[in-house]
């Protein structure tokens, strides 16, 4: 069946009964009766719940062949306890397991020999790359991936589309009761934002920390009322791979330029004015657009209200000068943002579900005015892919870039036309990540495309200096410099499901002939 | 049918499926699964939630006949929400609610003409007094009223035993958005601990402040992404009521003595070594059971890990002093308490499912070594009667005093022995409201008690000067001053019933035949 993007789902993949994509609002007003955790009261005191080992919390869990388990992502690159985890059910044999990750990477390539041998049959998560990344392109695991969104991840296990029966969350610190943080310790990453909806719907929560404090370990992104067992490891994470010193602040020229386009479109529209929100990545180009905002906002004497998402010191920086009220943090990127959560009275930390899910009361991503994302590929029609390369490959990440995109005001992306010879603007994305409804700006070094659905913005941009076109001249350009791509070609076996942010189906990832 | 306590439960009151209470940890290890809320989801960005009126957000919220509803009492005596609310459905006709408060006493007169008309026919509650206690008390409610301690109300929500279809939240401040918080404002009440779990469970979440701020109102007690609509005021509430200047430092030789003997029986128990943790409620005895414990700490150089509960001034001092490391505060009794909660590093919010609810995965009571409480009566089995006055009318609270003493190491019952010429210990109580095997120690002006079933703290007793004595002696005692009392007359009806913190029946409060 075809989605309203055009895009084929198969009917396997809506037997369960899922719903293909109709539309960014299309399950706006969706009333549901909430998930909740299958628990046991403890109603008699028991002292502490630190347990000797891994192995025996997942022995007092009762996880059984076939259920699914969490991890999230925020010791990054430096995560060992995924690893750890995995390896002991492993040993311990359990089979068939679905795993829900926030995000899956090189840190968890012990999933890899996991997926080979059938330990994990399906996986679920916002970020895909590496080993892992390949393994499922190549069609090893059992069943199609799924790829949500951050915000997604919380909605699928809100509404209980995926219920977690044993979340392993690991923790910079936590007490022996289970009030756990991403602040302080041996393995510092700032906050725990994704691992709270874990926390609070699955039936079994093991905390693994490096970092044992005395209670309570206040304030807590876990809370200890919902934990039940807590594991003291040697160390839990890599500091220097969980929060890198500092990000890559562009030199480059056209990184630059773009950026500077970027700004300009920002201070070109109707909500530049004091208060706005703002969100922006931690590539080289988004870095840029916010030390190009500076000027703007000076010549219009305005701030910003808040700043939202994976933070990053330019935009600690920017707080500490003055320029935002405030930071909202679901993800601390590097060291200045780590201790900057921990210290300024004006940067929180907020939930995943916070930020992102569609189907709470109204996420903050309601509350943007602007967002700056990237893409790996932008058809004619704004349709963004940023989960598949163009050689097919799983290597991306929707992360919040579907949930921002929906909800702000205005969605700006910023990309060179041309990356490593590949066109970025073409006519048709490798797969559809992000409907082309949710962006209403292009930025490429080579012009800048307003989403013919937003003529007001296009008349604003008009009393800029920006190189204004259509996109269709942009995808034409970069053909006329790199030549048309080739089609890829593709087996039937689908191995991933992309997921939009409200569970209904955008688009469908199958196995590259080319990959075996 | 009888329950463990040989207290008469009738049948109509277990006809619903209800137990018969069966001992203070009869339920640990209960497995459920959560309740959870029917809720819309705001997929599309809509702007703020602020309605116009009261009236608008009842109306929007789809309340009929029938349905629960629920308040939480932060403002304490200064609270003006709840009439608010009230007059505005009375107004509108909708009968026969269910009113789900954490609290009841003057400040919510409104529902006592809400109870006469049948606007609201079912009631519970963890605190009643005033005109509602003696209009609950005449059997004026069409239904009998539920009494539950403060964790016993949260096990309720959370078991679904009560599902909250709209909750009305006063806060002293909230955003556009519904991020509330009982800090700052007009009407600055420090913590809105109560209100949470209301927030998460409830289908249908209105704020009422008379301060919106800036968006975002970090940190919240109640998250936007629970909360439906706000609504803003001219005052939530009475600032000189809602916390008071300064509590009572008793100055009564009887009171300082037995606090005296409660502060040298907890020195002498094993408990008593750094890192202790402890709890004392608002009573003038009480206060002075905190003052009386440095020294006793002094000259064993040890501190308190943490002091928990309704938070005074005399706990903020000894942290000031650097007795206590950290106070965990689900009420702020006064201002001392509001501002600090609102700047000292080491005091923090706890919500009441933190604080005290025995079928989440462990509550901080189940972490406390100490708590000192109070008693309207105490039987020779260490049963507590702190619901009913001794004249048979509503005018207590269980509070936190059933969810403390089940789950501390040590809990201390201070109380003289007579009051008003009525006999404090005695056979019978007129209803138990707290069971004698969750109480280790009564300390009356006249002697000391220790439970029987504690002989290990009779021992490290005998080692103080504190005078010992059965429980037996002390009602003797109490019946040669003043007389056995006269059994009070009750009706058949039965006007309220004490539900047990695990859900369980502990005993049923009867109209008094001497009222009408």
């Amino acid at each position: 069946m075809k989605n309203a993007l055009g895009r084929e789902i198969p009917d396997e993949i809506l037997a369960g009964g899922k719903e293909v994509f109709q539309g960014q609002h299309h399950r706006d007003g969706y009333q549901y009766t909430k998930d909740a955790p299958r628990i046991r009261a403890n109603v008699k005191p028991k002292g502490d719940k630190v347990l000797p080992s891994i192995r025996d919390a997942i022995i007092a869990s009762g996880l059984k062949d076939g259920m699914t388990i969490s991890f999230h992502h925020h010791f990054r690159d430096g995560d060992f306890v995924c690893n750890m985890v995995m390896d002991e059910i492993h040993r311990m044999g359990i089979k068939d397991l679905n795993v829900c990750a926030s995000s899956v990477g090189k840190a968890q390539n012990s999933l890899v020999s996991c997926i080979e041998d059938g330990t994990v049959t399906g996986l679920s998560t916002s970020v895909i790359r590496d080993e892992i990344g390949e393994a499922v392109s190549k069609g090893r695991l059992k069943n199609p991936a799924y790829i949500r969104s951050h915000g997604g991840r919380v909605r699928a296990i809100e509404t209980g589309d995926v219920h977690i029966n044993v979340a392993f969350i690991g923790a910079s610190t936590s007490d022996a009761y289970g009030n756990a943080s991403g602040k302080g310790g041996k393995s510092d990453c700032g906050v725990l934002s994704y691992a709270t909806p874990d926390s609070e719907y699955a039936d079994y929560v093991v905390i693994i920390t490096d970092t044992l404090v005395r209670t309570p370990n206040f304030p807590a992104s876990i809370l200890g009322t919902n934990v039940d067992a807590v594991v003291v490891v040697d160390k839990v994470g890599e500091q220097s791979k969980i929060a890198t010193g500092i990000l890559r602040l562009t030199q480059d020229t056209r990184e630059l330029m773009i950026a500077e386009y970027a700004a300009k479109c920002m201070a070109a529209t109707e909500y530049f004015k004091d208060g706005f929100t703002f969100q922006t990545g931690g590539g080289g180009t988004s870095l840029a657009v916010t030390r190009f905002l500076r000027p703007f906002m000076d010549a219009k004497g305005i701030k910003m209200d808040w700043a939202m998402g994976g933070i990053t010191a330019p935009m600690v920086e920017l707080m500490h000068e003055g320029y935002i009220r405030k930071l909202i943090n679901d993800q601390a990127f590097d060291v200045t943002t780590v201790k900057s959560v921990h210290t300024d009275p004006n940067h929180f930390e907020i939930t995943a579900g916070q930020y992102a899910n569609p189907f709470n009361k109204g996420a903050f991503v309601n509350q943007l005015d602007f967002v700056i994302l990237g893409a790996l590929e932008i058809d004619v029609d704004f349709n963004v892919n940023v989960v598949q390369g163009s050689d097919g490959l799983l290597q991306g990440a929707p992360g919040g870039h579907v949930d921002t995109s929906a909800g702000s005001k205005c969605a700006i992306i910023v990309t060179p036309l041309i990356r490593s010879r590949i066109p970025i603007v073409r006519d048709r994305v490798t797969s559809v990540t992000t409907p082309g409804e949710s962006i209403d700006i292009l930025v490429t070094d080579y012009g800048v495309a307003v989403n013919p659905k937003r003529p007001d913005l296009l008349e604003a941009l008009k009393k800029t200096d920006v190189p204004l076109c259509t996109i269709e001249e942009l995808r034409d350009t970069a053909y006329k410099i790199v030549g048309k791509p080739k089609e890829l070609e593709f087996d039937d076996k689908v191995v991933a499901v992309i997921e939009y942010r409200d569970g209904t189906i955008i688009d469908v990832c199958r196995k590259p002939k080319h990959l075996n």
